[in-house]
């Protein structure tokens, strides 16, 4: 196979902990990868939370690790609410229910998430 | 479709800053998530870098993310190097020959690397 060129020209350097807006009046949403079999999005919150009573029930896996600031999810069944801190990771199978119950006020709160296929639906 | 228990007491979060061995002879290379299209790795380096000479030249598409440390890394065409900071990312599109040239002695730099198929090989 030839050589494919590396395109770190075209395809620049991304930084995740920059370019982010002075005022967050809702989650920011970026992706920041997609191809045909995942999507990788940064996500920033600030204090943001799921509304109360909605839940995310994706048909697709997601992975998602928090890379600054902190957060808790909550399960919409009998699982305990999972605190996590930078560097810390968790996999939520697609339609498991969840929703960000809290993200501290006052600090960006940075999440890497991959979203892909489930095996079964592949 | 039915509720998809969603399992966070048996795959439990992973903290990716954590669980480092005292001593690190090569980089440590382990996976975080496997599925058919995709994996998730983490890799530990501490003053490492590629064999003088010797080249990636992988198959896969790559996504990588400095978590921590710094990192450079170099390509086999006439691209100039590339210099990653903590929160930094870059894509190595498959068949981009490149090595890390350099990682810094005495702290520990930890990536997050995705490899996933390259579009024509699907």
């Amino acid at each position: 196979m030839a050589l494919t060129v590396c395109q770190t020209n075209v395809v620049t350097v991304q930084d995740l902990l920059a370019d982010i807006p002075e005022r967050l009046p809702a989650e920011l949403f970026q992706n920041l990868l997609v191809s045909s079999q995942l999507r990788v999005e940064r996500i920033v919150s600030r204090g943001h939370q799921t509304p109360k009573g909605e839940w995310y029930d994706q048909d697709e896996n997601e992975w998602v690790l928090v890379i600054q600031g902190q957060a808790e999810l909550v399960f919409d069944d009998s699982q305990p609410p999972v605190r996590l801190k930078a560097g810390q990771s968790i996999f939520l199978p697609a339609h498991c229910r969840h929703r960000v119950s809290w993200t501290p006020e006052g600090e960006h709160t940075i999440w890497l998430a991959i979203f892909f296929p489930a095996e079964n639906e592949v």
